[in-house]
């Protein structure tokens, strides 16, 4: 996943085809799940084995096989040696820093996304998952597991809704929905944490870090921009290609899937307005603080240090000094200094400066 | 109505085409009535049930049925079946947070629009509604009551002007017309508050919640810009289209409908950039302000405490301090303390200080 | 005329095709004058109503009507009836919100453009005019009196120049590039605003209001370039439009107009860059006042506060203290007090705060 | 020349064909220099009158005419009446506001340029330069004296290169790229100009003017951007058209040209994004200094103002004070005075402020 | 190498074709090495001199002739001369201020590309590179000794991976793709300076340099884009190209070179917001450290100006002063001042600014 550093290295010059995964090595254990279905039927089965898959290459039903855990590179390679799949391929299966893409291939489409959540921290996750496509069967890899496809599972295991008698083609369409569903979801946890940052700012409930945590959503908002829209090319290729992969009972749903990615761009983006605006609201902030921090003292400093200068007058030592003996003197001085005490205070007061 | 959040929650993995309403579930009650006219004749009905609308299937003449109340989703799947219209068409209808756009089913066409206005507290509204328009048919969901289409009506039954004439695509494009006129008043209104806030930073009439004025600001323009901007291919694909739903004679008013829309993008980007402006307005005044606190306190401070010094120095209890003695030192001291305060003030002017 | 609010109401509703003035409306009388001329001959005639100017329409001369008022809305319908010019045609004649544009009905072109000049006060004003081109005539619609094509009728009268010789497409040509000129004396008019204002930066010669000036200097320039961008389009149609009103031998000046707008539009985005720039001038300018006064409150505080405090010392009424009672600790006192103040003097030269 | 204002007046409404010269009459001497080459012979002429010029009309060489002075415009006349050039053409010769551009006639093409150079006062001028190239011929026109073509005099003289053996098309590209190599000069002096100050930025050697400064730096590098933009369309454009005046033995040449100015648009834009990082630089110069300037002040008064109140408590007259009347006080009090100098002393090392 | 300054000087109109190299003269020895090899055999050669290349011409093999050291131009005009390389073509080779550029010439290809690498000294060094690639070799031009081709020559000598079993096309790909791939580096190792940078200013650990580090840190990312970003062109025109040179069974991985170049592209974009963020960051860094210092003045002076001024009353030597008498003055006023003392503290503390 990559949260914390999201451009990581490769060797360099490391043999074109050669499947590298470049994410963290103890993420995730391998888990393979196979859903084999038609209209009628569903077989659900947890495999222990890559090998296992085989048995369903004959079904003539849809047949969706999900792997988690790209750092088990050994069994993208069985895989792709099993079905024959490009080298460049299984490359980018496992090379959790390619962006979102399409190719097409003969015998098959391959899909790359990007599922973004928020971790328990509250950092910004972003994991690898890809999908091949052939006409019966989709294959995903998932960078690790946990996943936003429960409720896909749950509409194959009961069979409500389209899904069952739909293809492939379908199938790759609703994991995909299922996805871009999801960045509506995150978005919407954005944008909570962007709002609470807008009040933070607007109760003036700011610290020193206030410029740090801006900075931070704007990484994550480029992040998430990173991973969202390329998905419109992606998803705008599919419209335009004629492939035997996708039928036209499927494009329909496309077109929608395509609505639903430009909603999420367009929101990112005003996000990231937002979040370029959230700056200049934390600088006027500052400044606003400065002013009051000095309106005191200037107010202080105003009252006190013609006053002192006064009883300082009266402090000094001349043997000349008329005001020392006269008997009032002292309660007058008193009075003036109230005087001015007061003035002051009334010039402020129209100042607006109290 | 999204005045406040504007990116909501939908579930994840809901099957497509499921009509769910996203909005606020007790916004409005459900409200049907009907236009039923032609050249010689018009039927205005209000229904209690959807059902009641089946009867103007047969009818000849233009048929506009405006539904209020986008909560009653029930209602929505009713007519929908009854017309047999596309699933993904009626998940669109109910979901607010649709973008305008524009959608050809080979038996109508499908538009949504955004109505905006200002609520009575002040915050901007989006009401989200779609058109279905068929040969001789426009049905109008609305999200709520309330809406732009009284002159319409009032046309309708009075007769006047060419819409009593005309097809159904005169009256969807009118419906549009209304719509988009209204957002020359709504921009008109915000432009006010803009120019009322412009004129406050110039009257130095801010406070601490000026900045957060201005981000709210922003916010509004760019919902604005997301309900106007994609208007603008909506209308322009009407234009390009060739479709049995828009005839010629309709087609120079669909082309000046482009024109406003234009000008009302144009408005917008025009107040997004003054907008833009006003923070650093905003960000001048305040550091004026500031100046103008430590000139305060600069004069003040330079002014007296030097003075003060001076009376610190006769103040000293040396034993041998020959003015003490020296019968005019203390008015000599007052003329010289005297000087030092002009000369400053003097100083201070020419340093227009002052 | 849209000097003070350029985003003006118009009735929600109203039927397109009504021919509705926008303006101020006492702003013009009613003033119709009439150039019917070929290469012989020339009839100038200023006309009382404008039924008069139906006697023109036998004519086989070039015939340039142009009317002054555009407040005059039964004026507009009765030549537009007289015409039968399309109804929208006429709303748009009236409707100063109108953005610049190219309308091609068969029989006639319609041009919209914007006089832009600033008044005596000093406000850019912006005036709607219309040009109506058929085969031998152009009728113009100004807002109100005063235009910049004096000069044009100069040369129609004394027939100097190819303009009599030439048929009614290049009295249009004739007509815009007078506009189009008059952009250049404008932006030059505004350029000297924009320096003086540099200027008075530069010799640090602002005020309070200089951040407002900035702004009203922002909203001019986005207001000329809203007048003089959409004309790029305008003429760029002329050039690719295959009209019978406008002839291959006016193209080749349709062409240079191109050029003039061009270098027009470069001129506006090129102050617009500039005027961005002088509020972060203008930014820069307050700091380094607000340095200024900070520097000089230090100084002095810095020099007086320590001395002060050694003044102070010595006011004390402990009765041990030895200094007070040595003949010459007032004089040594003294020369400390001289040495500590010229040696702060000399370190604030060394820092160059002096 | 164009280094001070930029945008000058034309008159308004003057007849199109007009040839007005627009920049400084006082300019420049009329200069005429012939040059009549072919592979092996060379005639090189300075001519007094333009009808001199005539006299090569017969040659089957190449011929290049190049003239300096644009104010001498009946010059310009007499030489255009003679080659029956278009009117349009020769306006644009004279009009030094007339940017960069390619007009194909057809009996010539026909080429603006500007030159660019600093003045020896530092300032940026743009020098108006035109090409008119036949068959065998090139005409240049220069506003005024001193050029960048010596080394192309120097070339056609010594035969080196194969500029004798080519035709007039080969001359007009090695003009334009004497023109265009000469931006990579300009841009160097450039660039040392932005180093230059950002070094004093870094240095912190700013002053007033600093502002100032980079304001001028905005404004030249965008009147460089103006001359040097549209050439990439003018040369694009010779790339692509199908004229007989150029060959395709030049064809490549000018590939290479366009791929040099590619490169001077690259370095204008990077210089461009760094002069708007010259002023953020200079904000947080002048933000650094007001804090240092506010540490010193702090640092004094947060030690000394404690100290003089203590001092000012045993200076106090109350006839009942214990400390006073015992011996040590004096001597205690110094003590605790110095303990807490360096008490702050140390704080404010700690905070880093010292 | 373009480190320090990337925009040098040519001569003025020295002839076109001429072979000058403007980089560092004293760059590199000469250094020339051979790969002559097919699927069996392989032979590695270091010459000495460049005639020795000529003995591989009649070799069926593909051969690869690597050339350090620009500096020797007349290496570079030898070897032109042999193959009968096109005299602009040699130019370029020569010339490190080329940007990268691909050109089709009838017998080879001539691609230009940028070596980046970050210098000892941390500087960003820029290395020109250039491949001319035929049916059956590639020689490659290199500035000075040093590349990222090790990995590459490991492999042709060991055989792994298709390498030996490709084209001369398939080289150039690997040579491309180990060129790529060092982006990827530097680019993580550009992030890392950037990330330093963002946690030194979170940790406030910020000196008078760090507005200039940003810059320099600009300037990279500007530099980098302006090798990286026309690299997609190149890329894209080979992909698009129908040559000979390139043939079907590398394009897949040219294909995904592409892709690399993309994501390269992407983050070069990342990073150049984030740079431009955290200018923004330092300003409120500094701003807070001012209102820091502002703070600590205030307090001080807020509590201890008002006490000094009661001293100072006192202090005042009026003959009559009724408390000066009584008893209990002294210890009163301490409590007065103690109160005062207090009660400020708490007011500070109220309004966090403690």
């Amino acid at each position: 996943m990559g949260s914390e550093n999201f451009f990581r290295k490769k060797d360099i010059g490391s043999i074109p085809g050669t499947v590298v995964y470049v994410g963290d090595k103890s993420a995730s254990d391998l888990y393979i799940e196979v859903f084999d279905y038609n209209e009628e039927d569903l077989v659900e089965k947890e495999l222990k084995n890559i090998t296992e898959v085989w048995e369903f290459d004959t079904s003539s039903n849809v047949t969706w096989i999900n792997i988690n855990g790209l750092s088990h590179v050994e069994t993208i390679e069985q895989i792709g040696k099993h079905y024959n799949w490009h080298p460049l391929m299984l490359e980018d299966i496992a090379n959790t820093r390619q962006r979102p893409k399409i190719d097409e291939y003969e015998e098959y489409l391959y899909v790359v996304l990007k599922m973004l959540y928020f971790t328990h921290e509250g950092a910004l996750a972003v994991e690898h998952i890809s999908f091949v496509v052939g006409e019966d069967y989709v294959v995903s890899f998932q960078e690790m597991d946990g996943d936003v496809f429960s409720e896909i599972r749950e509409r194959l295991r009961s069979g409500k809704g389209r899904i069952r008698k739909m293809n492939a083609d379908y199938l790759l369409y609703s994991l995909m929905d299922a996805v871009v569903d999801n960045y509506f979801n995150l978005i919407e946890v954005f944008g909570d944490k962007v709002e609470e940052l807008e009040d933070d700012l607007f109760e003036d409930n700011t610290h020193e870090d206030t410029a740090y945590e801006i900075q931070v959503l704007k990484k994550e908002i480029l992040q998430i921009r990173r991973a969202v829209f390329p998905l419109r090319d992606v998803v705008n290729r599919i419209e335009k290609m004629e492939s035997k992969f996708v039928t036209d009972k499927t494009m329909i749903f496309i077109k929608d899937l395509y609505d639903h990615i430009i909603q999420v761009s367009e929101n990112v983006d005003i996000y990231r307005e937002m979040i370029w605006g959230l700056m200049d609201m934390y600088m006027t902030t500052i400044s606003n603080r400065m002013n009051e921090v000095m309106k005191v003292l200037t107010i202080i400093a105003t009252i006190f240090i013609p006053l002192t200068f006064i009883a300082g007058i009266y402090g000094m030592n001349f043997e000349f000094m008329p005001e020392l003996k006269y008997k009032y003197s002292y309660f007058i001085l008193w009075g003036v200094m109230i005087l001015i005490f007061f003035g002051l205070l009334y010039y402020f007061k129209r100042k607006k400066w109290l």
